[in-house]
């Protein structure tokens, strides 16, 4: 499984894994692929500072990146204060409806309110940029479109690789011209933000578009080593994967209580890989979620329609953390893809790799037998 | 590329073309895969009787297929003249008032209607079933689920496997409970009836659901050696692929002048991987067909809710004969899948088929290179 991309970024498998969880991000890295630590979650740049550091001592040395969410059309100014005032008085009742229905008590006097969007504004996306880039970080990568031309020019100063997520081979297109290194080609059956396509039709054209003038990473439906070996079949140089990552062992953001799984986990468990719904209800752009009473509430007729990115995120916003604490495996808001079908047990990310790695190499070894 | 089941089926290639065109079909089998006839066109018994003749002598006696659609739960009894009874004048006039809008012009005086849904009732599925069998068929496959019981041990008493489509695991092992030798396991991206979950998840899931007790065939995205290398990886045993050969030199259906592509044919040739759309316009249940002004229509706010099958089916099936004769590329008709996008010249099927060999090779050496 030995790529000219895995090579150049001196990992062992071209196995890029990303996630919310610096102790996840560690152990990809640690096991031989390249953890991308998700950043948005870090309204405090000084938040992520501390936390890269951890990582710079925690992963051996090997490398590891980030992502940062750019959104390229989203107010450069403003704090949560202002853009609240967008936010319609019908949107607030219907959650605020919607959460008595389910049973999800209201926050606790004493718990800091989560900000939600402020990692998705430009200034402080570019915290995380500056804050990101005094660490050994081997790659930028951005959820969200093209990253802005000056900060793709501020990571090829320090020697830093940019990826980028694209739905078509339109965007992948874009993204190269942009000075794009890698695309991750997101096809329709990933969990977050994603298109229309899928990844069997997606994949081959994108790889087609960029040529020689990027690398493409598969993105969506990758749980198995023979998914590895079907992507890097259909031309891809590697795989991103982030599903997976949220059953493993180390995974411990979320509510939960001590060696056992978060409600959000025991929902993931259970689920099928019909158990998904693309919807806007997270971010206001499509994206894919675990189907839960929640995603159901605002498929209902009294549902309002949801509101346009960032300010459907700072909407839900207080609704996800009080979820969260709810701990309800029947009332889960969490991104995931198709895939989440065959996550049904909570494993070390070093198991996780290991059936990588031994899948791939079954899957060759029978294409080869079939010769 | 050979597996067992092309060596069972004594073929070449384990490519399992669909479509509904005999020359194409036949050339699919000359070129080393099986081609599987589409007869739900054949309203009339014999009409289907005498193309099968003509396959039998064009064949070069290498092995073919049919494909008959046999729903579980459509009128096992009543002519098309008494479920027109069924169609509220609304839909009529819908549609109507879209074709006028779209240019398509009515029907002339002489023109036999096209009855449409007559392929779809037990009668005549039945009846199909009963001439294919006294020709020497290889496959009978349904696109429509499990075929009854009754059929399966018609098909097995003639020593012929059976085929269904399962767009999930679960319909899957429901197939093989029923007797069904092969599951076609449709991804999200599939043109035609097809489910919600993509090849890329789908596949394995089937794959292992059914375990031993069937072979496997992967459709939906499949365009391309590099596809069908994927979906052997995937564990597939073989191939199903429709699409493609929509735009096939031996393709003839449908209004065309001599030595040119039909308008059908010049749509899809221009077409994107972004211009399918999933809908129940076609048939009543969810499809994927080509978006055109045709399928904008039907997305318009003034627009019905398409009928259960098989009531859509009549209630379009005129409406496809009248934008079949208008001859307008933009106003098409067509389940196409998000392949689409990679169709871009008409070829001759064993070019087609050359490249999947061709492209399967590579895709396997660069594998082999990767290790």
């Amino acid at each position: 499984m030995r790529t000219d991309l895995s090579k150049k970024f001196g990992i062992e498998y071209p196995i890029f894994g990303f996630t919310p969880s610096e102790h996840v991000a560690a152990a990809i890295s640690r096991a031989g692929g390249l953890g991308v630590l998700g950043c948005v979650r870090f309204n405090d740049a000084e938040d992520l500072d501390a936390v890269l550091t951890w990582m710079d001592e925690n992963t051996d040395g090997k490398p590891y990146g980030v992502d940062i969410v750019m959104p390229a059309k989203v107010p450069t100014e403003g704090a949560s204060v202002d853009l609240n005032e967008l936010i319609p008085a019908e949107h607030r009742a219907f959650i605020d409806r919607t959460l008595e229905q389910l049973g999800v008590p209201p926050l606790g006097d004493d718990a800091a309110r989560n900000e939600g969007v402020l990692g998705w504004l430009h200034s402080v996306a570019r915290s995380h940029v500056d804050v990101a880039l005094r660490h050994p970080i081997a790659l930028i990568a951005n959820a969200l479109g093209s990253p802005p031309n000056d900060v793709v020019v501020q990571a090829h100063e320090h020697d830093v690789p940019v990826a980028a997520l694209a739905g078509t081979a339109e965007h992948a297109r874009r993204h190269v011209e942009n000075g794009v290194d890698i695309v991750i080609a997101q096809g329709y059956e990933a969990g977050g933000h994603t298109g229309e396509i899928a990844s069997m039709v997606l994949l081959p054209e994108i790889v087609d578009a960029v040529g020689e003038r990027a690398s493409v990473l598969a993105a969506g439906g990758i749980g198995s080593g023979r998914q590895v070996a079907a992507a890097l079949a259909l031309g891809a140089h590697g795989v991103w994967m982030g599903s997976t990552w949220l059953t493993a062992a180390e995974y411990r953001l979320g509510a939960r209580h001590e060696g056992k799984p978060s409600a959000m986990q025991e929902a993931l468990l259970t689920a099928t890989s019909s158990d998904t719904v693309r919807t806007r209800i997270y971010s206001g752009k499509p994206a894919r979620l675990l189907r839960t009473k929640w995603t159901d509430a605002w498929d209902k007729p009294d549902a309002p329609n949801p509101l346009p990115m960032p300010l459907q995120n700072i909407l839900v916003s207080e609704a996800h953390q009080r979820i969260n604490e709810a701990e309800n495996p029947e009332v889960v808001a969490m991104p995931v893809g198709q895939i989440v079908g065959r996550m049904n047990q909570i494993l070390p990310v070093a198991d996780i790799v290991a059936e990588l790695v031994a899948g791939y190499e079954s899957a060759v070894d029978r294409l080869v037998e079939l010769r």
